[in-house]
């Protein structure tokens, strides 16, 4: 049988949007793994636009959805459409869009909110024993979700690793537990079929970050 | 001795700039292969902005270097300061940028003109004997640059492949040779030291084009 998985995006670029190799790199695993694939994004106006040359917020104002499509090749769908019952199981890739379009993380930590429609999808795969996959900062998605699960966000007290320490943290404080692992491990939470790994939370060559992303959408897969 | 790539892009979207997937794949595989990467694109504006979604122009105007540093993470450069002496080869990702913004083929076929940084960078590679690689519609660029060139840009006259039959007539009228290669396969033309490979030309599942790209990539640092 063909797994059926849903991709949710948040953008086109690492700092306001989806983290764009991560999400590719999902892509890729998933095709070569035999997987279906319809990919979702909330129709939302992002948090703001990020300049990724200056590295600084611009005036535009861009979409969500819209922007998601580069990534989709024009192959999406708005995420209030997702029918979690066509699907074996969901993913989110990382980068700053999913801690400002998919949640307010990025401004307000472990008190953010959840997008209504982001945490519905969470609760619904959930709910139903389906797998969740997530990278890089997604699984703050997960601890704010389902207090008590377990995620990673990389190793912490690692050089390499600058911001894992904090985010972990924050995730402890929700009353979660952070498990530490490299770039290259993901790590299963049996009880809640969470699948996380941390992808760019590390200063890696990237074909580090794809191979570890590799090993998330395996386990994903295995659990579907 | 580390081979220093440079890779040029053309924006960020299939429909208006880079192949968000090739040049993801360009640069797993280069850092598989141990090279060194900088990242340019030309400093000026698309020759539109498509909306991915809606799959039509909007009327946003979008600068070719700034879109571009969404696919680097930012850490990129004005096409303007590359320096062929500090290479050792240069790659374009596809996509239709580089057939809107890197040259003009897109609306005017074998009669396009070459943006001259661009023009200037693979005259200056090829003259200094260092390989080219080039994916997807990208090797129109060497077909117009370097009269009687070999390059593929997929299998002519098979259903997976659309596009190929009508682009490699195209590159045959400019005197150039058109060889017919697979989605898996690089055509090396040994004489200019190019590497091509059809990627997205072919309706293949990603993770095909990746591996093709990978095959491209493998046989540019092989050349270098």
């Amino acid at each position: 049988m063909v797994k059926r998985v849903a991709v949710v995006l948040a953008g086109c670029g690492v700092y306001d949007g989806s983290e764009i190799h991560e999400a590719s790199a999902v892509l890729v695993h998933l095709s070569r793994g035999g997987a279906s694939v319809n990919m979702f994004a909330p129709n939302v106006d992002q948090m703001h636009v990020i300049n990724h040359l200056a590295g600084q917020p611009s005036e535009e104002k861009r979409n969500v959805l819209v922007e998601s499509a580069r990534l989709a090749r024009g192959n999406i769908q708005d995420l209030s459409k997702l029918s979690v019952k066509d699907h074996d199981a969901v993913i989110f890739p990382g980068g700053f869009g999913a801690a400002k379009n998919l949640c307010t993380w990025a401004v307000q930590g472990k008190d953010c909110s959840v997008n209504d429609e982001v945490k519905a999808a969470l609760q619904a795969f959930h709910g139903e024993g389906k797998p969740i996959g997530l990278c890089c900062i997604s699984p703050v998605l997960a601890a704010k979700v389902f207090p008590g699960c377990e995620v990673t966000v990389g190793l912490e007290n690692d050089d390499k690793y600058p911001d894992t320490a904090g985010t972990a943290a924050a995730i402890n404080q929700l009353g979660c537990k952070h498990v530490s692992k490299s770039v290259s491990e993901s790590h299963v939470d049996e009880k809640n079929k969470l699948v996380t790994t941390c992808a760019f939370m590390c200063n890696a060559p990237i074909h580090e970050i794809f191979d570890g992303i590799g090993a998330m959408v395996k386990d994903v897969l295995k659990l579907a």
